[in-house]
């Protein structure tokens, strides 16, 4: 939380689902003069007991405010806020979920009607927002100039990762962490599938679980290293050939404890198939050129 | 590393891989006496210049100590190595990888030999072994005072983790973390891919990726409380509709980036069918149940 008392900017939020209410109640217990608006007006109404103005338009608040912050179910939602706005001078900061494609054409329609762009990925939910601590935080990508001036202004809510000025980096920051978590979650559950039906409490079971996988996040790093020297021996201390004899061992226990193995077949299958192309050396990093359509 | 110079218990290890070789340089540097035997026997030839017993036979290395730890290729090489064995009074601790079935056969065929019998499943690579603070670990299931006399010893080459008297909990356990690994492995080898033909180092971004992998792995104990209280909305921020709505976005943003979605869509698909049968207010938890057989 980097704000001070002497930067208290105004601003206006669209979308109050939520997050859009998260954001809000945190720029005004803040101090942020907050105007808001939300396309059902009865969500606006506590945030109005706590100090905000409400908008009678999506037009109107954006009129209201310089800085201009949109919190929206998806993109063709923004589209649809905005369309009669006038947007010229506006500094427009886009926080709605979507693709990076979706983020660059937003910024270049933006850009057309005279305002300056940022998107956002929250990488939190919504109870972090405000928190002190919370761990949450925002990718930003877009004008750098934008960030910068208002940057103790997005910092209220949450933490700021600055990653780039091509508009659709937040979006595939914030993706490309969402689907390695979705992938964690999965293995998590084949996890808790194969012990549910044994003497092993689950509450006993979590803290190791959760430390192993804290503990092996770091592979993510030597991936990395990998990806950087073109070099996918680099640095393995269990490579490919022994981790495909250690998959069977893995099938052969899914099947023992009946739990289907379809949520680690897949990339079980990729990791053979690139053996199979002649690297038993390596880790599972050419699993990631396998990917590539 | 538990040990004291008072407690250097001698003992026979049975096998010479990456991982046995490991174990054995961990035990003589710490004074153990150590009795060697591998198949091929040049692999015992930089040991026996650390200090091992080099035995010609594995049936002379069980007949040297009490205590024999084997570490082969797989269950069938133990019951091939141990055939001409005597293994009556002896306590045999076998770190060989293999299922919870296999372990459980071989502790009873151990039993029926005259030995007491522990399983265990090292969560660790050789490079960890003997390593003070590298975090590997070992879980041992099956034969408790085994456990307790020996645990010094055991504790030497890694931590130990004693986890239940059923012989394949060790194996149980180590699997099944193993398991939660390879899935987010493979939502990493995602993440990767997606960013892969930007403009995004992968020095740059890994430290994020490991970052948020870390801080998520703590869901891990929020599974686990639903799966106890059988409540799997207990404790959700969000949601499995908005996980599912959100999965489109990942989905697009695979398609944009040309990456196979192959590797997510077998938990999304699972996910969606936990929505469809009226669980929009859970978590993933319901999962867990799908894949059961």
């Amino acid at each position: 939380m980097e704000h001070t008392d002497s930067d208290t900017t105004s601003l206006t939020l669209l979308g109050l689902g939520d997050m859009g209410t998260a954001l809000a109640r945190a720029w005004l217990a803040a101090g942020h003069p907050t105007t808001v608006w939300n396309r059902t007006p009865a969500r606006a109404a506590p945030l109005a007991a706590a100090g905000a103005e409400v908008a009678e338009t999506a037009a109107d608040a954006v009129a209201a405010n310089d800085l201009v912050v949109v919190c929206l179910l998806d993109d063709a939602s923004v589209r649809a806020a905005l369309a009669d706005a006038d947007l010229a001078g506006k500094d427009l900061v886009d926080l709605t979920t979507g693709t990076p494609a979706e983020a660059r054409a937003r910024a270049a329609w933006a850009e057309e009607r005279g305002a300056r762009f940022l998107d956002g990925g929250i990488m939190a939910v919504p109870p972090m927002i405000g928190a002190e601590g919370s761990g949450g935080y925002v990718f930003y990508s877009g004008s750098r100039p934008l960030f910068d001036e208002h940057r103790a202004a997005l910092a209220v809510p949450a933490g700021t990762v600055y990653v780039g000025e091509d508009p659709g980096f937040a979006a595939l920051h914030d993706v490309a962490l969402l689907s390695a978590m979705t992938g964690m979650f999965a293995g998590v559950a084949h996890a808790f599938a194969l012990v549910r039906d044994e003497d092993v409490a689950p509450k006993d079971f979590a803290p190791m679980l959760a430390g192993w996988l804290a503990a092996m996040a770091g592979y993510v790093n030597g991936v990395a290293e990998q990806l950087d020297s073109g070099d996918y021996t680099r640095g393995v201390t269990s490579n490919l050939a022994m981790m495909v004899r250690g998959n069977a061992t893995l099938l052969r226990t899914a099947e023992e404890q009946q739990v289907s193995p379809e949520l680690l077949t897949p990339f079980m299958d990729l990791m053979r198939r690139r053996l199979d192309d002649g690297h038993p050396d390596e880790g599972t990093t050419g699993v990631v050129d396998l990917l590539a359509r």
